[in-house]
């Protein structure tokens, strides 16, 4: 009840369904994402080629294509339909992948800072196109790092997704938010920067420009979230000066948790406002970094009783340390 | 925000957090369920012994204990309090295991009907039980099979968590639940039952007292809900017959999601009425079960935006035939 969920049929995901296994495991022995397999993707959508070098072709240091098993599609009528006391709606909207570098082995956290910059540059270029489609409700992005977290390609990527729909975790906290704000007239990820600057013990890393720190009661051990110290609501709005700071902060963040966890698998997922939505007072755009190493069962997700064995404290005191 | 977390530094699972793998792969010997290891687990709270045997030794066909590693415990003041903006309580409650069957390799699918009836029994007995201390929000009653499902033994078990607070998702379901029945004045579970009877095509099994199916919009592919036809909110008020039938639908839903996927891990959770409540208008208890087989990625559960590869319709269409 009150949730939406893409029926994605048509993919090739769904060989896997009628098996045993939970694991689909990638074989793939040319890796689609390098230079010069550039004919083993759907045709680019936008790269950054300080050569000039032709689309299609090897030459660029960030190329943006669309995912070849994409969940939904840009494509098609978009239709709202209802059957007795159910509603449906196609399924459209984008899924792409942003390959952060033309090199297969080097991680974010080993990636130099121009590199990330412009990772960051290419996220906010996709999401500023992609507004100006008025069927999208959201549009968003994330990167998947390592089997367990989800990822069937080893090379360095992150992923869009474009729906007609708002998702369920970041309507409830646009939801949570604009009660906080209600009641105290304040945004609450700025309280909650204040107090963690207060406290300090949850914090990993200070710059001029942003923190991150391990949230008050997470879910996840060393769950990690890094939020620009001004507020915005918009992550398109972000400023030439944010864009450096936060590639710092970012790498910083996930080299300490690399080395803590010694290369975990995990999820970054950039939380800003709706693709309709502009200078909410009562929303902050950040991004949460979820490390996949405790066996957090399903159940929890099921029930949302969460049980986490490292307090928030001590994860932060840890990558502090580091 | 807006959740609750155990934060549960104190067990033995603190141990598997700063490893690289997410797996503490279960390497018991012995199995502490089995008879005659009845010296291995902590004393039993119920046991139904037909043969009249001693306490804590061989002799029953269901023995109820303690979790010896527990996310919760009984013991202990109950507090709350707050930091600054943030809230916390005592993680008081209880955690405990319900041994279904002494058959160390005999799953619910292949139980006689007499032991699940017991089963069932034994969730009443121990919710009535912990109905009496006040201080219990939530009695969840759940089953993990299989180690991608969260089980960490094989003998047949389901388990108990009591709660001073409400798991979240089924926080939400109640909210929905109650949001629904302020517009129509119906149960919304009531009208499931009802739209489901009249277009069949995701029905899975119909009893005299329950129906099984695949609900509309799943998340899960092959998920399964059994609800009881009689409106009721309280599982504990489940009558004589109604145990019957629960019984066999259980054991028949499982059996052909057992041979639709090959034996596949799964989560069943028992959704009932809060702790404090009773006789509800605008709730109706259910068994919800997961099997787990497809990919569900983490990622899906950080964000909420849910890919199902296959269609509830094709899920229980499958299931019917078998």
């Amino acid at each position: 009840m009150d949730h939406w969920v893409i029926i994605d049929t048509e993919t090739s995901r769904h060989s896997v369904v009628f098996g045993e296994s939970i694991i689909n495991k990638n074989n793939i022995i040319e890796c689609p994402l390098c230079p010069g397999k550039e004919n083993l993707t759907l045709s680019e959508i936008l790269a950054y080629r300080p050569d000039n070098s032709k689309k299609n072709t090897p030459g660029w240091i960030k190329r943006i294509i669309p995912n070849s098993i994409p969940s939904v599609r840009i494509e098609g009528e978009f239709k709202k339909s209802g059957i007795g006391m159910y509603d449906m709606m196609t399924g459209i909207g984008a899924h792409e992948i942003i390959i952060e570098t033309p090199h297969h082995d080097l991680d974010i956290q080993d990636q130099d800072l121009k590199t990330i910059e412009n990772t960051i540059w290419a996220y906010r270029d996709r999401i500023i196109d992609l507004k100006n489609d008025r069927r999208l409700k959201y549009i968003l992005i994330f990167k998947n790092r390592g089997f367990v977290a989800g990822a069937t390609m080893d090379h360095p990527h992150s992923q869009l997704i474009a729906t007609p729909i708002i998702p369920k975790r970041i309507d409830e906290e646009l939801s949570n938010a604009l009660r906080y704000y209600k009641y105290k007239e304040r945004c609450v990820f700025c309280d909650i920067i204040q107090q963690e600057l207060q406290y300090k013990e949850r914090i990993i890393i200070e710059n001029p420009l942003f923190i991150s720190f391990s949230p008050f009661a997470s879910i996840s051990p060393f769950e990690s979230w890094i939020l620009p110290l001004k507020h915005n609501s918009n992550f398109e709005d972000i400023s030439a000066n944010e864009v450096i700071e936060l590639a710092k902060i970012l790498k910083d963040t996930l080299r300490r948790i690399s080395i803590a966890l010694n290369k975990p698998a995990y999820n970054y997922i950039l939380h800003t406002a709706p693709a309709n939505a502009h200078g909410m007072e009562y929303y902050h755009w950040h991004i949460e970094i979820i490390p996949k190493m405790a066996k957090l069962t399903s159940f929890e997700w099921d029930t949302g009783l969460y049980v986490n064995p490292t307090s928030p404290e001590d994860s932060s005191r840890y990558l502090r340390s580091i």
